[in-house]
């Protein structure tokens, strides 16, 4: 008898056959609001039950791709610093053995880690940024190392012009004005989309995909939700745009499971999860 | 002084007076996920006192058509034959006053006790059937009573080309090749619902509506929500479509009153009941 | 060190200086299905601090316009002429200086307090009502004081045709009866908004949004959730619209926390209340 | 076929043979904090199928003794005089048949109603009174009949030394003082029960329990939670005690099911009307 | 890398090397009342690393012993005899391997399939049996493989005078007739424990735990909470008597983590088995 | 008319006239379980009035003693020293103003930066430390600065023999071996306590009194609810003994609110800050 394992519906594929290893990254931390995204990955991997490995938008099968589930990192809490570098020095593992990185946050911070871990790799690295948040602050209350200043922090590493931002509806008003000069922002929806990846058909993307990019009638469960959002299958649309890209790296985040009472937004996030792996494997 | 009676809003009417009959199945023993659905009827007998008897949409009043309210069935649980034989009986009775059943589920497996009786009485019988989920498996788990090949079983008892499937949006790969051959499924929406009626104008039909056809925006309160799902407006049209047909069964089910901490999808459940009512009679 | 203040986000301007008071009027005693909505206002105020105070709709930052946070008032429980007493008085005095009274309910009954003060300093005052339900009722079980009888009592201070309500989706049919001789009424939605208040440009207007005329889906939190309502950003621009009026006060209501297990509704209502106070200050 | 009949569970008689009527008085209009009592009664009807008719502490059956369920009053909410006499007119035609008046509330003003009809056919009625709450104001924020001054207002009604408190363990100052001369008043506990109870043995008593006489660990679900409460079989000691003595009115008040997220403080309610009920009859 | 295995905290041994194999069953399908046990054992183990594995108690830690955790079998739901009949194939396959069976339900009915392997391996099997609920029925709604009879089956098992019950407070008179002729019943509470299982010390022993025997205000996270229970020091030391016998097959259930909102007593349960497996072993 | 303010109920003194001065540190960035403790000081203040200001255990009442409730400090997220220093330099400022500073967490860490504060000005501090987890680890995860090791640096601070733990019931057996030569532990509960605070009678002594010391019964809504713990009666008694001494700072943290769907741990925690208060004042 073998032990007790645990993965995410239909990531069933040993390590060295896989194609992209899906990992949880349990960190809150900084989280200003409401905490809780810790939670999504352990909450996620044991809700996908209740989904189909079939997609009928794609129809596809998640038996028919190659996907490893390494389950979550043992990530302190109160120390951002160690647990980013053990988010980039997991990722650089995985694509050490070339496999695609597919992190599940926590909050969006940890995308920084992986960023850190995938730019090393690929210098020219443009970023997909799905979001309701702009999260360009240079720091939030005297601390850089923040959720709100994630993208600020990615662009330290990316540089100018790099970022694309979609579905952005909140922030300070400071944070728009810098960006203006150093990302590309979408506000409100996915308008544009089709465009803007076009030039980036031979560059490495990073796509990073905050969930509350989705409105709250349809994502409720998750620390700061933003009414205004993009619906389901808007979000489903954009991804398929997106899985066309030469993607290196991917990450989705911000599920918070404590607010999510009927299950339903865990639900959501399996199934964009699900469809994320179709797309792009 | 009489004993406490509770019914469903507006459904006051004497056995002898009604034309319909609505009355609870509350079983869920082989809801393989999240269960629940047993307090559906109950929960909405209850709450439906926060709701008029009064339809703006329809411009009908419940106090003008004649419903009685049987209450729920006692049905065991964990005996699925058993149970389905106690529904059966029930609706026939029903069917042998002239009356209309009108079935609140439990899960999605009731249906077939209902439609048992029905088809006994309409040989030709045809089947509504909107669901997020096809419930063509053959067998679940290698249980073939399960709520999900529910449809399996009517398609067992009606036949070919009798079934007509809208906004199904999850199911396995072999159901769906399977129903090809067997039913007629429209993914995701009502698109051509209004065609795929007309031929049935004279015959008798079952309506079966699983209430996660649904967004799970609108309508989170169920045991497997599904992510893109049709609107409530969306719903009341189609139902609006379906009430024109020959309606000689029906039911709604899937509600799960322990997701719905919101009591909305109750809510949702209650007036979708109301408008097929006030449509049907 | 000074005692500990609390205001909503952005509200911080002294009395002296402000333009508009917003207070909260905790008052549900005559909420007929699901009370809760007293502690509307103390919840959007501890809530809002995971608002920006900036709004990209309009761009425009709450901390531009003067808005001063007066609390709650301290309203009996039981005695509903002396609570709208109450909330009469504070808002005369408000007017008395000059400023704007914004208020927070509180079930929709408060409107009634502050509309007759109001009333008393613009005898031509019209009102504009966003609301599910038409709440014309003239009492409800045997009470004129009622929530569901709120607008009817507001005809009895302004008389016929004063009173344009929009989005309604559930009443008694007595109620459209009535409505058809005394108020003007548009039923679901938004439609025809342009056109109504074109021809009061020039008066003195009263905003009452009773928030459950957005959809369950993005506002389940409130005591009586009616499926089929607006979208937020239907909301918004209908606010827009609004806003260009003479508003000479205002309210929004029906927040229920209790029934609000995910915190969405309450950011919603403080979203709401943030792009209200922007748009018309 | 007869319409739903719902009742408690095992009081199933008909209301001539009943010798007590138990009945629900769904009303909470002056609860100062945290509403819902209103919801009591029903969701105890409901839930009380989870509990056996038969009594192991007792070694007693509900189908061996004659309770009528005769629902809930339709009580109008935010008219307190109006609600208060729709109690005492119902619990006059109880006594006037002469059955015994079970009343569920509500908040505790309801007792208040009830109390009423009996005095008036018992006017030397003593009062038995558990509550972690005395109850004692001459009104709160100006309101004479409040849920906080019910015990006042019965002393009205009774007079002097005719009130005998239980379990208080929380007031104003105030009504300490005031209660010294006019009431008896055991701090915490049922210490002394057993002793008040003798003299009372041929006198005409209406006992009213506040189920927050309980601990919240125990009883979690009710408006006002006070620690230090008495335990369940303390209470279930108590009552034994009080059943002896010649009881011509009762009632339970104050489980608040919306904050009984578990169902544990509605099915101990449910367990104690059973006890209450085997007890006296 | 290897895949992501999941453990109770502290069963991390190999199958080989292991004393106790502990395994949930993750079945639901008969209870009556309020479902949901079936999601016990998967809560448990990803919420016990919420626990240490340092017993202050015993002054034992689980990593100085070796336990399996095998994981749940997939049951299915709807077919009760085809899932016992897994439990009791899985229960078998550990008993041939001399190691001690440790199930985690689901109801309680899971404990037929486990004693059906055992007493065919111990023909002279003794059963303790901590509950709230006699279990005693012949059958509940004419269904015999009920949560509500499986006393009844394991005594069609064992035979008369094998069957020790404690705690038991809640049951039709009929259970407790019947029971008297058959099996010992201790009513309430633990009382004679010790000297029950003297007689018991060279006989193999089949310990069930229904985790109800504890009293709702430390354990309300279950199906049918019944006040008046045991309270949590107590279960332990009975856990320490009962531990002392020859236990060869044992099992906790009837945590239902849909209704323990607060985490706490998913956290006792765990804290329950981390105690008996560190007493047993 | 002046600002919104919200104290604690009955802490309504000015600054300078306070002998006590309340303030929140919602800070719980290194909680590694379940996080929320940082919205506990807004919700009791929220919450609070729903209690007494006069105490019948102690017939004292808040409004005789002087408090200030300075509100919440505005502390950072992820960054620890920075908040740990923000929460030194507020009570440096309170001690400065010869006041006793009464801390609300949070996580149990925020002592570590009220007891620096204290302990510079009283180096012969002893601390008083209520708990149901030891502490005492000097890292967790390899972090240093966390609510599973604030005793050990708390130690760091104080040397040895300085602190004395009771109700301790769960921790790392290393813990324990290290703590039996550091600090003085009463495992499970309060004995001893009367004898361990004689010889302290002259020192300066900080009193830390982590909630989750309750049984969880009482108090569940926490990070890590530990069965077996003291009742609420207990804990009020070793608060009497306790405020004999010369208490020179306190706190009490570890309530979380997220868990506390039913308000009554809140309600509790409200309740022993009152009884605190006025034991110590």
């Amino acid at each position: 008898m073998s032990k007790n394992i645990e993965t995410f519906i239909g990531c069933d594929s040993d390590y060295r056959d896989a194609r992209a290893v899906i990992f949880g990254a349990p960190f809150d931390s900084t989280t200003s609001y409401r905490p809780g995204t810790r939670f999504a990955s352990r909450t996620m991997r044991m809700e996908s039950f209740g989904l189909e490995t079939y997609s009928l938008y794609q129809d596809k099968d998640m038996e028919e791709i190659a996907v490893f589930d390494g389950g979550d990192l043992e990530l302190c809490f109160g120390d951002t610093p160690k647990a980013l570098a053990q988010i980039e020095a997991f990722t650089r593992e995985i694509l050490a053995d070339h496999k695609l990185p597919v992190m599940i946050g926590g909050e969006h911070l940890v995308t920084l880690g992986a960023v850190r871990a995938v730019v090393s790799q690929y210098p020219d690295l443009h970023v997909i940024h799905f979001d309701a948040h702009a999260d360009l602050r240079d720091d939030y209350l005297g601390v850089t190392l923040s959720h709100a200043s994630v993208m600020h922090r990615v662009w330290d590493l990316v540089g100018d012009h790099k970022i694309f931002q979609f579905g952005i509806r909140s922030g300070d008003r400071s944070e728009f004005l810098w960006g203006k000069d150093h990302v590309t922002t979408q506000k409100f929806n996915f308008n544009g989309l089709a465009e803007v990846v076009k030039p980036l058909q031979d560059k490495p993307v990073y796509f990073t995909l905050d969930l509350d990019v989705l409105d709250p009638s349809i994502f409720p469960g998750t620390g700061t939700p933003e009414a205004g959002g993009v619906g389901f299958l808007e979000l489903l649309d954009a991804i398929q745009i997106v899985s066309k890209l030469n993607i290196v790296g991917c990450d989705l985040n911000e599920l918070s499971p404590i607010y999510d009472q009927s299950g339903a937004s865990t639900a959501v996030a399996c199934k964009v999860l699900r469809e994320l792996l179709l797309a792009i494997l």
